[in-house]
């Protein structure tokens, strides 16, 4: 029988830990495409991975940080870089397993970040925000250090998604589901607006300048 | 009848969201630019209005952070950078104005910061550059995400307008002018220096390599 | 005699003191480089002395910051780089000076990164990770500021050099070295590691990609 205290934290663990896995496999793979030693990939893995949560952590005064007393968290990026660097000439079509392990992950992040945000008596308004912050300062740090401009800014229904699934677990709170089923069908919120972005080319417009 | 408890912070505050203003216009038209989303516009938009005071309360550990208790902030970038991105066209000449905005933030920024440190009993030394710090960050930190060298460490007299104006302050305490209006002379002291700069192409010597 | 308790922390301060000399030249040169003004300069400069000593602090909430309450930090710093800035061309030869600065930097930031984390009972892997953090970050956010790829992420020794001082101080303490002594050890480890790879060339292999 399932323990329905146990249960979604432990899902939730294990989304969180998909999505460290995709932002690990990001990160060596553009720091590869650089020229970066092993080092140096592990090093950017790290930053993609942990980074968004670092910031958010150090901004709501949470210590130690997470990946500090959990050390799942540097353990599986590190196995996950330097298995990456070893045998990626084995597996050169990984593209679309990306895709979807970073969906899960932007998911996963977005929910951490908001219900810590939310768990700190902070604004719903911030809340959003520090997801959104969770699920992408990671893989703007990453392309800062790679020396890229974001692509997740540009032209990719990213922010979006997170933002979308946080309104719809807000607008459930408020209608009185107040089930913890609520993380779940925000997290599938979250994912169904990013891969359904993937497969139709979905993008926010961007207002260029006339000159 | 004024105020004079309340009257120096109100005005103050209302520069402080002319320099959030200027900065939001700043990053949005930067991440335009760039060819960034509205969401991407937005978040450049937030980095640069209220990058520098993030980390400066992180450095100073001052929490929950500025702006996640007064919504403001937040709103008023939100505001000013979708306002911005559907109406830009209708107001092509947003140059000067811009300017005059942004010496205001630069202005209040670094009253603020300073003030921030001298009131956590931090060395002068520290407050001077806490000024430098919240005015400058923000900028920074745009730069960086749009992958561009920070003009403001280029040929811009920015950084030393904020020191001008703290030292100016420093002075006046030890020559022992304690009033409330020290605040305003070393607000009126940055604008100035900046203004003149902006009017008379001022900037600092860089000193450049022989070879 | 020598007073075996203050000894070592004045002689890591020394070294300490000899890597902030040497991080500030070096900001300030490619700051030079890249045509920034003498402020701008000092700011490269600061960062790349004091930038991941502060995140690291800022990480493990440790407030005040280091050099808030040590004024000698920001002195340093800034007088490093004014001499440099005015008085470069007479020494154009600071190349080798620089780089054996650098390596004591790199092995005194990584001791004093590794023993704070250590003396927050954080776990040794968090510990080794704070004192490449410490050593590097600096340097990482100065190349992003002049808006450069990193180049100690790409064919330096540099990480690995601060990895196995940290681990070989975690040897000779497992093996029941406790003395003093044991953090001189590690400083030497990196030190001898950091100038062996510069004399013969070491350095890590990337794995390109094949394609």
């Amino acid at each position: 029988m399932i323990n329905n205290l146990i249960f979604p934290d432990v899902l939730l663990y294990l989304l969180d830990m998909i999505g460290i896995v995709a932002c690990a496999i990001a990160g060596t793979l553009l720091a590869q495409h650089k020229g970066f030693d092993i080092a140096g990939c592990i090093l950017v893995a790290m930053v993609n991975a942990i980074g968004g949560g670092t910031l958010r952590d150090m901004a709501l005064d949470r210590h130690p940080l997470f990946w500090m007393t959990d050390l799942n968290y540097v353990l599986v990026i590190t196995a996950t870089s330097l298995i990456l660097q070893i045998f990626f000439h084995l597996y050169p079509k990984i593209d679309n397993a990306l895709k979807l392990f970073d969906a899960i992950g932007l998911a996963a992040f977005s929910v951490i970040g908001f219900k810590v945000a939310l768990d700190q008596d902070l604004s719903p308004m911030i809340a959003v925000m520090m997801g959104v912050w969770t699920a992408i300062i990671g893989g703007l740090l990453r392309d800062i250090i790679c020396n890229e401009i974001p692509l997740l800014l540009q032209r990719e229904i990213y922010i979006s998604a997170s933002i979308a699934g946080s309104v719809t677990y807000l607008l459930l709170e408020y209608w009185g589901f107040n089930s913890s089923f609520n993380e779940f069908i925000m997290l599938g919120v979250i994912f169904a607006v990013r891969m359904l972005a993937l497969r139709f080319d979905w993008h926010l417009p961007s207002i260029r300048l006339v000159n």
